[in-house]
């Protein structure tokens, strides 16, 4: 039976490096001029009592898989939730840490959800002055409202106007000053509207930045859709849970187009993480672009001037709820590359069990390794004091 | 520095589960009754020298990087090759088979190349006759000539008319009689002419003949395209290594499209074999299968009756060059379900070397571990005797 334990768990040592914040209704309503007054983003019900996020003309809807902390595997539903339905600490930060004390998690790294994981749904807004008010805002109260609750224990990934790199540097620094530790980007920004894909040199200025403030770039997997799957468009049985199971590969693809684009190798000091992509596949990523590399670099005259495996382990950061296969080949991965993550309040969270699902899933390490991969890789990654 | 060996290995201990045969140029135009000689598939030869595949309308050269077995890393090339070009054993099957000495390969078990990998590259025929009888004649190909040049050493792989279920177990009836051993289909056979989805119940009766007469199918990466990737249009540096890296991993998804769909279910004695897929992710996708099958099957109301890693290791096989992270995660895939290949004479073979290479890749493997990988396993599937 599932059970949600009645008081905190004593300790605060786990840091998670993904989380997610279904922001509360009045985050662009309050904070909205004038002018932007009834064009911002905003909670509609709509005849049959549905809560809708209304940004322009779209309305959607919460869907139930982002908000299930709190319920048993057998009441997951991919219906669309109000906010009555959900677990406080979805969406009231208050509430949130609370949650975490209950499941001794210290501090939750979180993405948004109403702009998107990376943004990208802000990034489609027709009306430029709306778009680019839209992002800062979800920004500002990140840094006015969210991360204030707790100092150090709530982060918020800030997003950037990606569809104009300048503009994107600007608010980098902005909100830097401000109090961001980390930006979140969609995986796959050349489906964005006025971007291209982020391996792109367009964007050297904006990651010259991140290397620059060390703030690093989160990719989270399912942000913002690479082509078509025929496959999804067949209603066969089967289908979401063969998505679902497949989902954390597309970071495979991701991490395998940064190094071999160069991205890596033209910013020597941006940290790139994976979040959610699970670890179990990048032993087998490492030695295949290894492989790659040593049989195919003639003919391509490839730009890289060191094994792929060389520039991860530099560079970039592999987060995981638990991973069997990736724990037990961890020193293939490095083990100052490996972050751990609750995934709250999403359907694979480990919460109110987290420490239970820590142990579980990390047998046989020993205490100095746990601690850098449940708690030190992300105090430093996200510089949490 | 690449030497070829001057004499046989000696030994010939090793089953390759996954190499390629390019087909030599007279396959189709001798076997073409009169009305269809015209319209052969044949070769053709440009005005720059260069020999084509004609195949209707369109010409396709041979590939460099499919032919390069001989040449050291290098030399590597995506250039068109012209068959004299390639090394004798590509195209001729006693000369590979001499080349299979050299390497101490008792047997290869060989995917087409004119007709693709699963045959796709002919479903797309618009003459109905030509089509059929451009795969029929692949197949009697392989069962009156390659077969018999060397008797339970060459085997090949048949190919079946997918656009038309009732024709396909036909043709498999057929040609199992004549002594074809396994088939090989295209990983998007959705994204194939008057074709479905493979998981679509319209195929239980081509998969319900192959349980019957214990045929395996063989799911080579790279056959035939799903959605289509934004990235590969963008001709950034990096992007073809990239591609490289990545291929594999579509056979993750393939797999758990059969698995989750019902397929194997439905089917539980056909055999999947995940040809040049590798195995380092294996571990992983089962552990994802499985956390997804604990935690979403309630609302899906999933038709599996089972974990999804019990059908894997019932019915599925993945084949592997080297593999270092699955060899170290081996018990977790199953030591019956791994199959070694070599790959010849595409990039990533092994040949002439390919025991130095399965020394190097199975470190602490016990004998009779193995001898299931590298021989027994294969030999049980492809019904080697």
């Amino acid at each position: 039976m599932f059970e949600i334990p009645k008081k905190p768990y004593g300790k605060l040592d786990l840091i998670s490096a993904d989380d997610h914040i279904i922001e509360p209704a009045d985050v662009w309503t309050k904070r909205a001029p004038t002018k932007l007054k009834e064009k911002a983003p905003k909670i509609v019900v709509g005849a049959d009592g549905v809560e809708m996020w209304k940004v322009e003309d779209r309305a959607t809807p919460n869907i139930g898989l982002s908000a299930m902390a709190g319920k048993s595997f057998e009441e997951y539903t991919a219906k669309a939730q109000n906010y009555r339905d959900m677990r406080l600490g979805c969406y009231d930060p208050k509430a949130r840490v609370a949650d975490m004390d209950l499941d001794g998690v210290k501090t939750q790294v979180c993405f948004p959800t109403v702009p998107s994981l990376g943004g990208e749904n802000f990034f489609s807004i027709n009306d430029p002055e709306l778009r680019d008010w839209a992002i800062a805002t979800y920004n500002d109260w990140v840094v006015e409202e969210f991360q204030p609750t707790a100092p150090g224990r709530l982060i918020g990934l800030g997003i950037l106007p990606l569809y104009n790199p300048q503009m994107a540097v600007k608010e980098l620094n902005r909100i830097v000053k401000r109090g961001v530790k980390a930006v979140s980007i969609p995986c796959y920004l050349e489906g964005a509207k006025d971007c291209k894909s982020f391996v792109d040199p367009w964007y050297d200025l904006v990651w010259s930045a991140c290397e620059e403030m060390d703030i690093a770039i989160n990719l989270h997997i399912s942000s913002a859709k690479r082509g078509g799957s025929e496959f999804l468009k067949n209603p066969l049985p089967g289908t979401a849970e063969s998505y679902i199971t497949s989902a954390p590969l597309s970071n495979f693809q991701i991490l395998s187009d940064i190094i071999w684009t160069g991205m890596l190798h033209r910013h020597p000091k941006l940290k790139v993480v994976s979040s959610e992509g699970g670890i179990g596949w990048v032993p087998y990523f490492l030695e295949r672009a290894d492989y790659t590399y040593n049989r195919h670099r003639y003919w391509t005259k490839s730009q890289l001037t060191q094994k792929p495996s060389e520039y991860f382990h530099r560079q970039c950061y592999v987060a995981f709820i638990s991973d069997a296969a990736g724990v037990a080949c961890r020193h293939m991965i490095g083990i100052d590359n490996l972050l751990w993550e609750s995934d709250y309040p999403h359907t694979d969270t480990t919460w109110p069990y987290s420490h239970k699902s820590v142990e579980q899933s990390l047998p046989g390490v020993p205490e100095h390794e746990r601690r850098k991969i449940v708690f030190e890789n992300s105090q430093r990654i996200y510089h949490l004091n």
